[in-house]
């Protein structure tokens, strides 16, 4: 597995695959890499010539009051993770490398990116599209690989690439979870054993939503009281940012339960900030 | 001479190109195509494998104040001019095609974006950087040609694409004038016999400018004085929205003269806006 840190470099790298004809896989990462990662690395591997990953805690993707400094980092284990899978480069650039003095421009991807997490994290997506645009500029994949986890950043990710042209396949991959139904997230580190424990109500909630909804209940209100009902019965819950019914595209609430729909949940467990979702549709289950 | 109108063709052809090792130089235009349009074509034909030409009047970056509906519009007569220069192809999508409902991915470059003319024209260099980022992912061309005349629009362009990390050269090209100096433009079109006229001022502004300062004076405010007053002795300037001196970079007014220093002007000769510039290296020049 190649290292490489320097954008000009990798972007160079990959130019001259893409000249010799040999389609990049890439899977973008701000590292703490879990099975999460690991299964779209696979995917990346299996479905493209070449592998490869990106590590880069991104700052400008969070708030000033947020985890940036105490976000996990494990920079020789994830390379020998990635290395054990057979990846065929990482890609670790530094923050001066990527945000050198005098950057000053950003990717907005507007409406979108105001809702859910976005209103509870403002300016949060746009750090991610700018950053993202900017991989893709250097790493010229053909494919790039998204866990459904984060399902908002899939939808804006997407959006970009769909408004601006970027000639690149986004692939949205299930999320993987633990026993209990926890999703993996690099965050996940920051629980306590009472507060790992307690996180598995997310989940819970979400897939009481969903039978819910194929029982036959299909009255929003209805389905979103009982969701934060289920999260407010976990004492270690200590704010709820959202929870409920939200149309996959638009991201709004609709006015009614018709076809696919996304059932997604941000909760502040303890003071570590956990998000899932589901995707249902309706048509086809109930 | 091939003419595109759908954005994919347009891409898979590119993108055809590029595999097979071919560059593309590319040249974006509004349309109405004069001597300066014509001088990047032919550059663009030198120094690549294929010319591509686009012609696109971009709503996203005009004020709706502004002159968007009676902007000149000569299809028939600039894809003439492009097939007699032997240009490879013309694309000319229309705003559907490139703002399909729903758009609402801007790119946004900080700052520099915000003085001169876009202190005048909000939103405008906005329109402009994105639609030049949507335009560079259609085409993947290796260099990209664009006048000096709108040198804050290459400097914006200059300032994406390196934050951005997007491969391609931005080839600045010198303005292109008529005889009496008035740089050649898509808008001098609207100006009546008497305005056309008037019109040289502009230049003749510039060059005094840069003569003062060949000639010993440095003093920004006393050369900006002389700016202003050789552009308001001409009855038909009816307003000037800046005329200075500014750093070619940050296009902030410098302190002091030294170095390359860029003197612009931006007036009104009736309804019509014009902008001009000239960069002068004092070091050498002096």
């Amino acid at each position: 597995m190649q290292i490489i840190r320097i954008p000009r470099i990798m972007q160079d790298t990959a130019k001259g695959y893409s000249l010799r004809g040999k389609s990049t896989g890439f899977v973008p990462t701000m590292g703490a890499l879990h099975e999460g990662h690991m299964s779209l690395v696979r995917r990346a591997k299996q479905e493209n010539d070449i592998s490869v990953v990106s590590i880069f805690v991104n700052p400008i993707q969070f708030g000033p009051s947020e985890d940036f400094q105490k976000y996990p980092r494990d920079m020789e284990g994830d390379a020998e993770k990635l290395r054990r899978e057979g990846v065929d480069i990482l890609f670790m650039p530094d923050i001066a490398a990527m945000y050198p003095e005098g950057f000053v421009t950003y990717v907005e991807v507007g409406e979108i990116s105001g809702k859910l997490c976005g209103a509870f994290r403002p300016g949060h997506f746009r750090g991610v599209a700018t950053v993202v645009a900017k991989l893709f500029n250097i790493m010229k994949p053909v494919r790039a690989y998204f866990g459904q986890k984060d399902f908002q950043q899939t939808v804006v990710i997407s959006k970009m690439v769909k408004d601006l042209a970027m000639d690149i396949d986004v692939v949205t991959c299930p999320t993987i979870r633990e026993r209990d139904g926890l999703a993996m997230s690099s965050r996940n580190a920051y629980l306590n054993e009472g507060h790992r424990e307690a996180s598995a109500v997310i989940y819970r909630c979400l897939r009481e939503a969903s039978d819910l909804i194929k029982s036959g209940i299909i009255e929003i209100q209805a389905v979103k009281k009982a969701m934060h009902e289920e999260l407010l019965g976990e004492p270690a819950v200590s704010g709820i940012d959202y929870a409920g019914i939200y149309d996959p595209e638009t991201l709004n609430e609709p006015s009614e339960i018709k076809e696919a729909i996304l059932l997604a949940v941000a909760v502040r467990i303890g003071d570590t900030r956990l998000i899932d979702n589901i995707v249902i549709n309706v048509k086809k289950e109930r």
